[in-house]
């Protein structure tokens, strides 16, 4: 028996690994109040315990740290997001990371440290689709590459165009790498509860004003095209994450509203048939 | 006790971690012969077995798989390659990383695939002091940002300049990416036994040709602004690695004679006081 939508919650002061079950009508796996408890391995033997139902006190991070490995991430993988940037549709998929220490879960702050608060701040939100790999490969055929991938789960690229952008090199990495940037959740759903991941609704919210409403389908290089790609001279991991690129915000958000991340502003992406994420931006005061 | 010059290796069919011991006029520890085991964390609590001289029957990279974490790397951190490369001595670190799988050993391949092997090949080496961290942290100051150091060593940032250049976006990502892409080696020097990691030398040789002779005096930002500017808003954890980047190659081979990395070369670097890792570079070929 296999996981449908796997997650990691606090019951009676333990943590679990489960798959959430939603009863009541509930649809967003975030609000899911259930779930049966895994015991094992999640990237190789486990079971799933269904004689006995437990609450979801706290719903956690899908991954526990010590199962997230490389954090790869592809940029301007969606051809109109590309042409606002100004820039060609790349020919290759662009990649850069984040450390595992960026991820965290559905739940949890988006922390802006001091040095990502220049003048004026320029945190934004990016929702993407997250291939999580379950299984090791290298070389992977475009054909079988996602015969490797444990599930797929929403996750949020927040970037720091400062310094990615005039202060980063050229390189993105310094706007990029901060704890508690990549959250990711609510649930990593099994592909084949999760459907076509290649035709799936992405949404962004910041507050209540709706950023991003966009479809897979538009992506430049499709899933297995991506996993395949990276695997080549490259052995991927169980735990490897692979965000695949933001689409276009909402035309008027790109141009003349161009609104940065403030304070308290929370920011809600949603998956297609797994729910939502909601992290709040909270400021971080270094001591003195 | 600590260690000195923590190595890996394997005796009688076991892999350690251990201390080397240096004997016979021995300096390189690539050539040791004898090493005091260590056993426990290598980041936590520690002990090294000195009533037993083991052989070194094969030398290993000095961290297991394990025990490695985000690999980092900077560009563009000595003024003379940055001058070289054309462009202005940068304002800030200029970040970019490597997967874990990356990471190999002082005798391992370098493995070139075939997705690597463009025409013309651009496979490159980059000799470059590696810092070890030992210890988690976060916004570190500069003043104590050292503490949080395990030890030092040598890497090679292996670049294929095709897939980091032209062929990358604008990120050096693809080019670096590859399974054996990152030797580090031989030891891991303690910071007490290794003196100042801000003025000691490093040197290339590819085959028997010198192509780096260097000093890490020549650093844009030395170790501990590294580390310190890397831990802002972002967790360091033990057994991440930071390539503090590459001195300028001896000048003929900059211009006139840019040499790039041919299938057999041996690829020799030197960190001074700990010694030397030498790669091959082997040609990997898929199944077809």
């Amino acid at each position: 028996m296999t996981f449908s939508r796997l997650i990691r919650f606090a019951n009676k002061g333990e943590t679990h690994y489960g798959d959430a079950v939603l009863t009541d009508g509930i649809t967003d796996t975030r609000l899911a109040k259930k779930a049966h408890k895994i015991t094992g391995d999640i990237y190789g033997e486990y079971t799933i315990d269904t004689s006995e139902t437990l609450d979801i006190e706290e719903l956690l991070c899908p991954l526990a740290p010590k199962d997230i490995n490389t954090v790869r991430l592809l940029g301007l993988n969606y051809a109109a997001h590309a042409k606002m940037a100004g820039v060609e549709v790349p020919k290759y998929p662009i990649l850069f990371y984040k450390p595992r220490t960026s991820v965290c879960g559905p739940n949890d702050p988006i922390i802006v440290p001091e040095i990502a608060r220049t003048d004026p701040d320029t945190n934004e939100s990016e929702a993407e689709l997250v291939i999580v790999m379950g299984k090791s490969g290298k070389n992977l055929r475009k054909e079988s590459a996602l015969e490797y991938v444990l599930g797929y789960c929403i996750g949020n690229d927040v970037s720091q165009r400062t310094w990615s952008g005039e202060r980063g090199g050229g390189q993105y990495s310094l706007g990029k790498m901060y704890d508690n940037y990549a959250p990711i959740g609510p649930a990593i759903a099994a592909p084949a509860a999760f459907g076509n991941p290649d035709d799936t609704n992405l949404k962004a919210h910041v507050n209540d004003s709706l950023r991003q409403d966009s479809s897979t389908k538009d992506m430049v290089f499709d899933c297995a095209e991506l996993v395949s790609f990276l695997s080549q001279g490259c052995t991927l991991l169980p735990g490897d994450l692979i965000f695949t690129g933001t689409p276009l915000e909402l035309p008027k958000f790109c141009v003349s509203d161009r609104l940065f991340l403030k304070e308290n502003d929370i920011v809600t992406l949603e998956l297609e048939g797994v729910g939502t994420i909601a992290n709040k931006v909270v400021y971080e005061y270094n001591a003195k």
